[in-house]
This record gives structure tokens, C-alpha cells and sequence, in this order.
């Protein structure tokens, strides 16, 4: 890159905040799965949407490609510059102000840097409940969380994060604002343009701020693990708890044998709260916007029914907050467990919950027989019918070798989604990662169609080039 | 048109769904409030989305303009052709299956021309639940429903059609089928081209079937009908049944006093629930997935809290399912009783429930500046901030001249809903009727934005033209 050129990015953030020095910019140059490397001869740090707008008008004044990122903890490499060394890294974490609250109406004006966690926090001090939870929740930021339109385990209830935004405001790529802060839930003026940009992956603009949705803060929370010995008996269980729970079920996290094994030794927990191991596990979560005793019959109803109905073979109710944080922290340990047994290859499928049970089976056959003795990691959001089906290497495999398999395995767990009327990428999105995977399962004629949305924002092809499409 | 050209439009849907007696069309042309009325030398009926497919393949090959219509009971004119009587109406009425119904993942595939009702009736048959309700629901269409992205009395607790809808299929302007009828709640997969044809009224495409969401049938619900005095108890009597209803809350309707006393005399009701009459009434309806009781206790809390508080002056619990209905009753009743007390100007506004009741001293006062003597009947989902406020002539006044003055106060009603950063179209859309305000109120980004994806999908402007841009 033309030093003049990095000249003038500078003068728009000021030289602090446009870095050169290549030991500074390494971190944003991979992700924690290593999956992904590239390389940049600048980051920039702007500090407000006006910055952003003055960097994309000169990145395409100059055909400058520009690659957004959040807080770096993107599974499919949307966030990361490819190898040519062109990229300019934009990263939105001096963004970080919320800009405002508003108790009447249940919404916060949040920029894109704000680190998830910190929402979180912010609207619990307010009395209020912002429900957007993942496992990055402490590092991944609200730009982020929008452009891959990020799920959790919230999204049962509360839907994905595309259903808690209102409006957002975009730097488009040549530097126009769109401005689009809208404060009411109904607005029928005109195409929807807002849930173009959410789960684009910083493709089609740079998200700098989004009106969100809060919510009363639930009066009452119940946790509970239960175990079963089948997937169908999950099923049974989700319909019982939707069934008696109704709105109150919050939480609904499937667990396979392995992962929750995996999950209690990385919390060094000596002792399962189980007196046996069984096959599958389910963490359900209830709450209540009224109170804490709504919750708790709600789910002992659910529970002392599953009992009776031989649906389940046991279940403990978490006694304390500590204890449901602890459950909590079981499942959230999966993905981190994981990865100290070997190689893992990934899944982020979703079908329909009747035919989970039925994927579940085949998928191990498929497994069983690409890679003899590899280990199912089969753990998810299963009230959604969104697993991620991982597989971790066969004991004492050679890591690289199993690795390779990637693709292969990919692609036919993910048919298999596809022959089920499930997706292949349920709530991660495409990035690099699945580019091909997009083209072999999307119509033709909406991959034409996202080709020719993608021209009108940016004919150039520098916002985030190499990215879905 | 030509006759050629209308042999050919013949051979694909039949001899028998290819109208040109104008008495058969006549119908087709103008809408219930009579304020929109265009001219067709063709009426299409056909009843397959490939039929349709071929409908438009011809008229893109033609270039000949295409009007889809449903149940033609859109407010805002997108469903009628212009006057040019150069437009074929495609009526979408024979479309009419509901091709599947899924209990166990609660889902529908339901095609554009099915009524809302038979929709409705068809979940609540299979102890399901398809939540969208509006006065209108007894002829209006899905397809419909969809093209103006509906809202109406259940959008407060399950949003609008937008939010009930999973998958579509479209027919684009040039035939070509996008089939996106996906059946799994978390699909990241490119981006999201579902959400730009619902809302789009027909501009973008034909929606020929969609997946649309169920739920399980509430076991209990209470509904009740309380008098106040002013907008601001409204707002604090609706934060007093967000807190303590929860998610229980599934209705919250406001009825200034005289669209009630308008609705009464509709309903041929000698005598009131109440006592006396009161400035402000609200129905509020308590749905419980759990139990009859459940809703029940719900309501008595915030009803008596509501009373000891001083926020409400007298409330009715409705002591039968027939007296729940006609409490209902009574609330859509209000667009027909008005219509009988003579020319009516209307609105279709919504701002953050925080201004309410700003709003509402504001826009009256703008009412008696224009019109001293109008009527305001002021009503609707004010749980979602979405007011219909209505003006009635003055007593006596000459319609004519009092219609004449829509567009003046429509517009110094819609800039104060805009000034406290609301919409002026919540929910019926903008058609014919509200085009020159989105030109006045969106930002040049905005409208630039809609123009290019406009001719990405019909570059030829054969798709329901003059709608919208």
C-alpha cells in the first residue's frame, strides 16, 4: 500500500488509531479456531460513524478493499483479511458507546463496538434484560452479533439477533450514512432494508449503531439438567415443556453424553450431579416475568410429567444461583472442552425438531464410516432444531490427517440437513468457511439475486471481498 | 391491449380465468373506502404458482404492467390498477390450498390466496394457534397479509406478519421461482430475501406460498375492558400489565371515548358495560399457554393494582366467551361505525409509547387549527405505539370539502409523528396513498436504495407499477 494513501487514512482517525506496526495488528489477523490467517498493511481504529464514512469514501475513492471487524470471534473467517496483503482492517471497538436508554419504550441506542457482555450488564442495572447470550459473550461485540445475525441459546424465546433490532444506521461502501434508527416496533414505510445488512457479514456496509430491543427483567429463573437416554425422548421432552411451560420456557440445550463428559472434566468437577451417566442431557431453563414461584411450579410440572411419563430418567433443579450458573457454565464449556481432546471438525446444522432424532441417527453412520472411531461432540440449541454436530478425532488419530476430512464430512452431514429441510449453516453464517458449501445449496436464482444486491452496495467489490458470495 | 396478447395470457390459466366481461372485473377495480379506482382490460385467475410463473414470463416478454391482488382489502390503494387500463390483474384467490400442516414443528405451508380466517380456523382445528387477526380477516388474503407485512391486534405479543413468516416462494418479474420455503427458524445462509418481499406490496414480485408459524393454542383467555382519563394512565396502565402479565399480555387496544360510543351505537348496544362514560377505554386481553386460571389471576393482579393505584376508573371482566367476542366486537367495529358518520380523514401512525400522550394533545390541537369541529376518533394497538387517529367531519359539514383537506392534515400528522421519531405508516403500507410522503420523509439514501433494489427484481417497472416509488 502507497504510504500517501496510508497517509490519508491516518488523517482521518489521527495516526494513534491507524496502525502500521505489523507485532500490533497480528492479533486481528486470525481467529481462535486458526482456521483462518491473512494479512494486512493497516488497521484502523475509528472512534465515531463519521470517521467510518470519511474511511469507506476514500477507501473507494481508491478502490481500497476494507474488511470489518468486531470483537474477532466469528466461527467461518467473515471477520479476517484474505492472504493479498490488500486488506484494510476496520475495527469497530472505539465504537463502543451505548448512546442511550430509553425505560418507556424498552430500547437502547447501541454503537457497533460495544462488547455484548457490557449490554448485558447495562440493562440488568436498569432492571431490564437485553437476551442476546452466547459463548463469546465477554469478547464478541453488538456490530458482530448483527452482521452474522448471531443466535444462542436465547433464541428460543427471544429469537435471533435480527429479531431483537429495530433499526441500525450503515456507512454504506462508498461513505453515504443510511440512516435508519427507527424507534417503533411497526414501521411499514418501504422496503426493509435493515434485515439486508443483519447476517450480511459486513459484505454490503458497515454497521455502526442499532436500536435494540430490552425487555423486563424476568422476576424468576429456574435451571434444570435432566437426563434421558434418547433423542426422541428430547423431543418428547421439548413438546412437554412448550406444551406446560408455554412462554416461560427460556432455555431448552441438548447435551450428548460425550460433551457434557468433556464439559465436566474442563470444569474439573470431580462429581456429576447425576448418580449415573446417561446418554443425552438437557438443560432447561424457565423463566418468569411475574415471579419466581411461576417458574419454579412451571417447571416442576414439566418435570414430575416427564417422570411419570418415563420421557426422562432423572433431573436436578439447580438449588442456588451459583448451581445455575454452574449449569449454565457446563454448557458453555463444550466448545473450549473440545478442543483440548484433538482435531475437531464442526457442524452448525438445523432441521426440523421431528426429524432430529432420525439425523442424529443417520449422521452417526455417515460419521462411522468417513472416519472409523472419531468421537460425536453432538451438543446445541436443539429448541431450534440447531445442533452442532462436532466430531472430534479418533484417540491417538493423527490431528492433520483427520483434519483433512473436513470438506468430505461437511458436505455430506450437511446433505444430510438438506435432505431433512434443515440449513448447513444455522446461525454462524458463511464467511470463507462455507463459500462453497453456499453455492452448491443455494438456488440459483437467489445466489442471483444476492450477486446483484451485493453490485448495488458495492460495484466495486471492496467491503468485505471474498466473503459469502 | 391486443387480442393476441390476451390469447396468450388465455392459453396459460384457461379460457375460463382470463376475464374481459368489464361487469366481472368491475369489482377487481375499486376498493371499500372508494378512494382509489383504476381500469383493467384483463383479469387473471390462476391457480398455480406455475401458472404463474408463465403469467409473468409473458408479461416481462410483453412488457405489460401486472397488478397482483388478494382479498382487495388493502387501505392504501397497492392492490388496484392505475387508470392508464393498460394493467393486468393477476387475482391471486384460486391459489388457494393450505399444502401442508406440520404439529410437530408448528408450522403451515399456506399459499398467497387463502384467507386469513380459513387459516385461522384450519390451526385452531388442529389445537393450533395462527395468531394475526385484523378486522379484515374474514376476506383478506395471505398473500396479502404478507405484501403489506399486516399487523393488527396480536403484532404486541407476536409481531407482525413479517415475524410469523419463515419461508417464501416468489414469482419474480420475469418468471423466474424463487423457492425459499424453508421450514427451520435459524437459516444464516447469504443474505436475507425473504424480509425484502414482504412489505414490498407486490412491487418486487408475487408471493405465491409461504411457511408460516404456528403455535399451541392458549388454554385460557380473559379479556377485559377498563375506563381511564387520560393517555397518560393508558401508558402507565400498559407498563403495569407488561410488568405483571409478562408474556401474558397479548392484547392492548385503545378506543377514545366517542370511537366507542361509535362503536356501541354499531353494535345496536343500548347500554355500555360501564356506569358512566369515561375520556379513554382500553381492552386488554391475558392469553395463557399454562391455564385458564393463569390468565385469569394475571388480569385480576394488574386490575386491581391498576385500581388502588388510581391509573384506571372502572374495569369489566368479560364473564363469557360471548361477552369476550363482543368486547371484540366492539373494537372492530369502530372503522365501520365511523364510516357512517359521514366523510372520515385517516392515519396510520405510530410513535414510542413514551409520547403518546404528548402526541395525542399535540394532534388535536393541529385538528381544531385545520378543521375546527372535526371529530378525532382515535383508536388502535397502542401497545405497539400504533395509533389510528381518525378524524370525523364536522357535524353538518360538507364531506366533499372536508376530504379535500386529507392531504393538508395527514401531513401535519404524520411531520409530528415523524418529530417524536415515529412513522406515518405503521401497518397498512404505502401504495398509492403514501407515496409522496416517503418521498418527504424517508432520506434520499433510503429512496435511492429502494429505487436500485426495485430494478435489480423489474427493471422493465412491469411489477405493479406506481406502488410504493
Amino acid at each position: 500500500m502507497e504510504q500517501g494513501l496510508i497517509e490519508s487514512f491516518k488523517s482521518i482517525v489521527g495516526s494513534e488509531y491507524a496502525i502500521t506496526d505489523q507485532a500490533l495488528i497480528a492479533p486481528y489477523l486470525f481467529e481462535n479456531r486458526r482456521l483462518f490467517h491473512g494479512k494486512s498493511p493497516l488497521l484502523l481504529r475509528p472512534s465515531s460513524t463519521k470517521e467510518v464514512s470519511l474511511i469507506m469514501h476514500l477507501a473507494s475513492q481508491t478502490c481500497t478493499p476494507i474488511v470489518p471487524q468486531g470483537g474477532n470471534t466469528g466461527l467461518v473467517g467473515a471477520q479476517l483479511p484474505d492472504d493479498s496483503g490488500h486488506s484494510v482492517i476496520l475495527s469497530m471497538e472505539r465504537l463502543n458507546k451505548i448512546r442511550s436508554l430509553d425505560l418507556k419504550d424498552n430500547f437502547a441506542i447501541v454503537e457497533a463496538g460495544v462488547i455484548l457482555k457490557t449490554l448485558q450488564k447495562k440493562a440488568d442495572k436498569m432492571n431490564r434484560f437485553f437476551p442476546l447470550s452466547l459463548a463469546s459473550e465477554e469478547s464478541c461485540q453488538i456490530g458482530g452479533n448483527l452482521s452474522s445475525n448471531a443466535g444462542g441459546t436465547g433464541g428460543l424465546a427471544y429469537g435471533n439477533m435480527r429479531d431483537l433490532c429495530l433499526g441500525l444506521e450503515v456507512v454504506l461502501p462508498d461513505g453515504r450514512i443510511l440512516d435508519d434508527l427507527r424507534f417503533v416496533k411497526k414501521d411499514n414505510s418501504g422496503y426493509n432494508l435493515k434485515d439486508l445488512f443483519i447476517g450480511a457479514e459486513g459484505t454490503l456496509g458497515v454497521i455502526t449503531a442499532a436500536v435494540l430491543k430490552l425487555f423486563p427483567k424476568p422476576k424468576g429463573k429456574e435451571v434444570a439438567l435432566v437426563g434421558l437416554d434418547s433423542p426422541a425422548k428430547v423431543v418428547e421432552l421439548l413438546s412437554l415443556a412448550q406444551c406446560h411451560g408455554g412462554t416461560l420456557l427460556t432455555g431448552f440445550e441438548l447435551m450428548g453424553k460425550l460433551s457434557f463428559q468433556m464439559a465436566l472434566n474442563y470444569k474439573m468437577c470431580s462429581r456429576s450431579p447425576f448418580d449415573r451417566e446417561h446418554e443425552w442431557y438437557v438443560l432447561i431453563n424457565m423463566s418468569s416475568s411475574r415471579s419466581d414461584n411461576d417458574a419454579l411450579s412451571a417447571l416442576h410440572i414439566v418435570l414430575e410429567m416427564a417422570l411419570k411419563n418415563s420421557i426422562i430418567d432423572d433431573a436436578v433443579v439447580a438449588q442456588s444461583l451459583k448451581q445455575q450458573d454452574f449449569f449454565w457454565q457446563l454448557r458453555e464449556s463444550i466448545s473450549p472442552a473440545q478442543k483440548l481432546a484433538g482435531g475437531s471438525i464442526k457442524h452448525d446444522i438445523a432441521v426440523p425438531i421431528a426429524s432430529i432424532s432420525d439425523f442424529i441417527t443417520e449422521a452417526a453412520l455417515i460419521v462411522e464410516e468417513i472416519i472409523p472411531g472419531a468421537q460425536v461432540v453432538c451438543f446445541g440449541h436443539v429448541g431450534d432444531g440447531n445442533l452442532h454436530y462436532n466430531i472430534t478425532q479418533p484417540v491417538g488419530a493423527d490431528t492433520a490427517a483427520f483434519l483433512k476430512l473436513w470438506p468430505k464430512i461437511n458436505h455430506r452431514i450437511h446433505c444430510l440437513a438438506i435432505q431433512y429441510h434443515g440449513t448447513f449453516s444455522a446461525e454462524h453464517g458463511i464467511g470463507q468457511l462455507k463459500r462453497e458449501e453456499l453455492r452448491t445449496f443455494k438456488s440459483s436464482v437467489s445466489l442471483e439475486i444476492m450477486q446483484e444486491i451485493k453490485k448495488i452496495f458495492d460495484p466495486l467489490g471492496i467491503m468485505n471481498p471474498g466473503k459469502i458470495l
